[in-house]
Formats: C-alpha cells, structure tokens, sequence
C-alpha cells in the first residue's frame, strides 16, 4: 500500500470510534497524519458493534432512493480493496461474499419482490427471481416460500472483526485513542472529523436537528450440537410487515437484525424487539429455534432526514461523517476515502456531493 | 439466635454453594460446626441463582402430591423464622408477602383452577376463587382472565439477596469456601453433606441414577419509564399447556420463568425457550411487551425420581440434601434442619421421613 506522508499538516481529531471514525482515522493515518480519536468507549461502544454487517446496497435499493443506491454501490465497489489494504495492514475483517437472498412467504411479500426485482432490472442490476423450491434449494431448512431473489453482489462483512482490524491497524499506525465524550468543539485542535454517529448532533450546530436516533435491537444466535446450519446465504425477508434478516458468520453464529423505532435515546432491549425477532427468524428457518441465543442488544443509529448520511465541510475545518442510517459498515471506505479527500486537499468521489450537508442549509433557505 | 456449641466434633463438608448447601452450612455454623463449602462457583453458579423464588407450595400442589405439599408447608412454616435469624446474622433475604394470583384464560385453565381449588379445600387450604373482573382489580394490566385463584399463605424471596445473605452470615461464621469441582469423595475430612443440586449423582453410587438434569430458562425484565408495573402478586397461569410465572422482586424487577426440558447437561438459552416465555408473559400482562429485558439465563434444576427430594444419609457419615426439582428454596430451611439435627445426633423433623433416600433401595430391591 502507498503511505504519502503530508509534512506539516496539523493533527487530526475523529470524535466518534464506529466504523465511519476508525476508518477515516486508519486511512488518513495510513497518509501520514497524526490522528486522535475521541469516544468513550472506542470499537464496542457503538451502533457498528452490533451491526449484520451487510454490505447490501442493492438488496435494499427503492425506487426514489437513487443517490442512495449510487453512493452505496460505489462504496460496495471499494470493499475488497478496502478489506485487502486492511488485511495486509492490520487483520482480517472477514469479508464475506455469500450474496443475498431475499425471500417472500406470501402475495404481499411477493409483490414487494416483483416491484424490487424490476427496479434493479431498470437499473442494470443482477438479481435473479427464484421459485420457492429454487430459494429452498439454495438455502436448505427455509419455511415453504413462494418466490425469492438471488442477488449476488452483495457482501457481508464480519463487523466485529473489522472494527477491531481496523482500531489495530490504526494503532500501529499511530493513531491515538482518547476516552472521552465530547459535549463540543472547543479547544478542540486541528481538523475535526464529527463521525459519533446518533450523538453528532449535539457537537455542531448545522447538524443538530439533522441527526437522529434510531434504535434497533439485534440478536445473536448459534446452531447447537444437531441443529441444522444457517443458509449459507444473508437472508432477508418481510415478516409481518416488518423487515428481518439472517447473517451468517464464519464461526457459525447467525446475526439476526433489526427493530427499527424512534424511541430517543434509549438503548434497552425490549421483550418486544426480542418477540418480534424471534417469530419472525422462526417463521423464517423454523428450526432456528433450537439454536442458543447468545446475545440480545439495542443500539443507536445514526438517521438523517432523509435517506442519505452527511458527508462533508460543515464549518472552517470541520467535516460531517455521520447520518449513514443503515448503511454505516457499507458506506465506510467510500466516507474515508473522501474525508482524506478534503484532509489533503483534494478531490473526493464523485458519488459523495449528493451526501453534502450544503443540503441542510439549501432546504433550510427554501 | 441461640448457639449450641458442640465441640469435639468434626469439621463438615459440604459439597455445593447453592442454596441448600448454602443453608446447611451456615445452620451448621451457628452451632458450632468448623464447615468448609466445595463449589466452584458459590452462589452464583447454580439453578438457585436463576429461580423465581416462589415459596408456594399451596399454589404447587397436585392431588397425588401429599408428601411433597407436607414437606413443603413444613418449610414454608420456618421460613418467617429463617428470614428473621438470617437477617439477624447476615443480611435480609427480601422475603416478601404478596401472595400468588392463579389465573385462568380459557375454560381448560379454568377447569384446572377447579380441581387446584377443590383440592386445597379438601386439604384445608386457603384458596379463594375469583372472577375475572375481581382477579384484575387485583391485578390491574392482566389480560382478560376468565377466573381466577387467590393464594394468600404462598411467600416470595428474592433469590439473589438470599444466596448473598445466607453466604456472608456463612462466612461470619467461619464457614470457608473451596472453589472447586469435587468428582469424587474420596479423602474428603469428615461428615459429607452432597447438596451439589443436578451434579450431586456423580457424587455417590445411590444417588447416581437418582437425580438427573431438568433444564429450565428464565428472564429478568425491569419496567421502562411509562409503562404499568407488574402486579403485586406472584402471578401463575397456564399458557398453551405450560405454566409461566411472573414474580415481582422489591426493586421492580420481574423474574418471568420457567421452561423445563430434558435436555441433558445442557444450559444453553434457547432462541425457543426465549420466545415462548416472552410470549406467555405477555399472554398474561400484555404491557410486559414494553419492559426491558435484562436478562437471559438458563440453569439445571435437580430432578428426582418422584416429586420428592432425597434428604438423609446415603452411606457412614454422607447426606444427601439434593432432588429439591423446582422447590430447593422453599425446602431449604427444612432440609437444613433435617441435616443439623442428623449432624448433632438428633431427630430430623417428621416431615423429612418421605424424603428418605432410603426409599431408593426400597424400589431397588421390589
């Protein structure tokens, strides 16, 4: 990997170490900058910690959210470069390329394949329509499904593995961690990078009524001695209205995601939210039930006001990474690679100017 | 609290720190024992950390059951008492009065509330039927219950403070703990009491086939701001054919219990064993769905070849205090009266006789 060393640039501070905060700090470490990373609990405190980890642009792409689509694929295009340099750099973040498959139990849901399947057709997109003895082949143990989509470009990444590769390749390229909640600015030196996720609105004022929390709760679940293995698939379905999905590790657990609510700052989990996931993963793979439940966890995303994070200069020095809902651990090597932009004063993708937060102040004008 | 030192005698040895191990040893403290607990978890490790802390033999009674319902309203007798002297020499126990609610929700429940009724009035118990709308103007957020039962006699301990309690008056008292797991006897000082609850068979060839592993999960979950508290009752029901129980703890804590399975040694929560507890409770207490839920555990309750525990001696010098199945708090006083008394030369209370493990042999030998 190049390491362009930039003499004489000022230290940079990351506020926030998720996925977005320690990335932006590996890779402009990686250029040479001296980088502080501020958060409380660094790698386990956040959102990213209890994420799927599925790098999934395409599976959740709807019509009018096309800047979204864009943005994620180019990121997505990123990934296993992004996830080589790390490798050779620090550790493995366990990449994994088992594609999607989305998965309808009844006319509903299969409607909502049909309308999915021909947008991604419009848009150039691979995805394959499955009868439901096609989806049950390939993912052995399903519940009688009446049709899927097979979307092979998507990735997933195992997110616990790479936010420790990436605090550990951090590290070794000097990055400093300071535990600490910043309340604001002040004082605080150099460029600022603001990636706190659900908390960034409270450190500058142009994001303040732009960021909000969302919660989710996640379950984690492992096969015991007789259980039948998960798909070796990401599986997504809509159960009951609601949104579900199964992400396979490589050591054999299953993540299974996610409740969505706007419930502040609160990050209890819920008997609901564990309800909710339980039934909808057993009306998924029925036999899931026999499996241990290992962990049950609610966390905070960061939701912007629409469906696209915040990515840029929002005052003298002072740069967004933040608001990436859904979609942090995908977005990440696309929202570093173009705060290094800035950092080095140049140029960023493309793909980033729809995420600007020069929208904020263009809707506040209107 | 009187202290009946008897010196000369040997040190004891008491083979688990759950609660009957627990109770005998600082029983046998108090009178003087030098007493050593072999566990290598004291405490916390076993099925007593994980119960309800129902002392409800009433509310458990089952024609049939005679024996287990005498040994257990002996205990439940001695339990004011116990509390008293434990608060006296350690810390308090939380022993609580709330009494239990039994409730029906369909006619099949409300015919087992028939029998259950019918059958502690022919014992001479105080049970009280209800109609639904009396059951919840006692218990205010219950579903609509067809009928139900009132239980005043039936006490609740908090399980938790009472392991603390009894091990700290315990070591007060000089009882020392071993952290370790004993595979065997052999070179084990002194008299052996084997209160090792699910363990307790590898411990002795007559208790080997006689207690087995009942698996059972249970939840802990805390009322968020808003939502209604639990009722101030222990409250049963029969959901779907399982009985669930819902026990409120002084803090506002709520331990929601119990599966049971034959599962082997086995004490991983299932995904299963989750879902169905969650959903029976909010069968019951529909505003449970909001409370968060704070933990998840699983343990290993003592099984016996009948309903009875095995209390008495197994061989020159060895005691069995083990089998308690789901009723080791409630019998916890009693057993450790029974095996002082055996350890002091004198005569164990009547109630105990059922609980020989003399029985054993008897069947054996048919």
């Amino acid at each position: 990997m190049s390491a362009k060393v930039i003499p004489g640039k000022e230290d940079v501070t990351v506020v926030g170490g998720g996925v977005i905060g320690l990335s932006v700090a590996w890779r402009a470490a990686v250029l040479g900058r001296r980088v502080t990373v501020v958060d409380p609990e660094p790698v386990r405190g956040g959102a990213s910690w209890l994420a799927g980890g599925m790098l999934a642009p395409v599976t959740e792409a709807w019509p009018g959210e096309e800047d979204v689509l864009r943005l994620g694929e180019a990121s997505l295009r990123q990934w296993p470069k992004f996830a080589r340099d790390l490798t050779a750099d620090g550790a493995d973040p366990g990449l994994a390329e088992h594609g999607t498959l989305v998965l309808a139990f009844d006319s509903a849901d299969a409607g909502y394949l049909d309308v999915l399947a021909g947008h991604l057709r419009a848009l150039g997109r691979d995805a394959r329509t499955l009868t439901g003895r096609e989806a049950r082949r390939l993912a052995p143990g399903v519940s009688a499904v009446r049709s899927g989509l097979h979307v092979q470009g998507d990735l997933a990444v195992d997110n616990r593995k790479l936010l420790t590769a990436l605090a550990e390749a951090g590290a070794r390229r000097g990055v400093e961690f300071r535990r600490a909640r910043l309340e604001s600015l002040d004082g605080v030196p150099g460029p600022v990078v603001l990636a706190a996720g659900a908390w960034t609105g409270r450190l500058h004022p142009r994001l303040a009524n732009a960021v909000r929390p969302l919660k989710g709760e996640i379950l984690r679940l492992r096969p015991r001695r007789g259980c039948l293995p998960p798909p070796p698939y990401t599986v997504r379905a809509i159960v009951e209205g609601k949104p579900i999905y199964l992400v396979p590790r490589a050591d054999g657990e299953v993540v299974l995601g996610a409740t969505q609510y706007e419930a502040g700052y609160d990050e209890a989990v819920t008997a609901r939210g564990v309800r909710e996931l339980l039934e909808g993963a057993e009306r998924i793979l029925p036999g899931i039930t026999e499996y241990e439940l290992v962990e049950t966890a609610a966390g905070l995303r960061a939701g912007s006001r629409d469906a696209l994070p915040y990515i840029g200069e929002v005052g003298e020095g002072v740069y967004a990474a933040t608001g990436h809902h859904r979609n942090g651990l995908l977005m990440a090597p696309v929202t570093a690679e173009a705060v290094v932009a800035w950092l080095s004063g140049e140029a960023p993708p493309d793909e980033v100017t729809a995420a600007s937060p020069a929208r904020l102040v263009e809707k506040e004008r209107v």
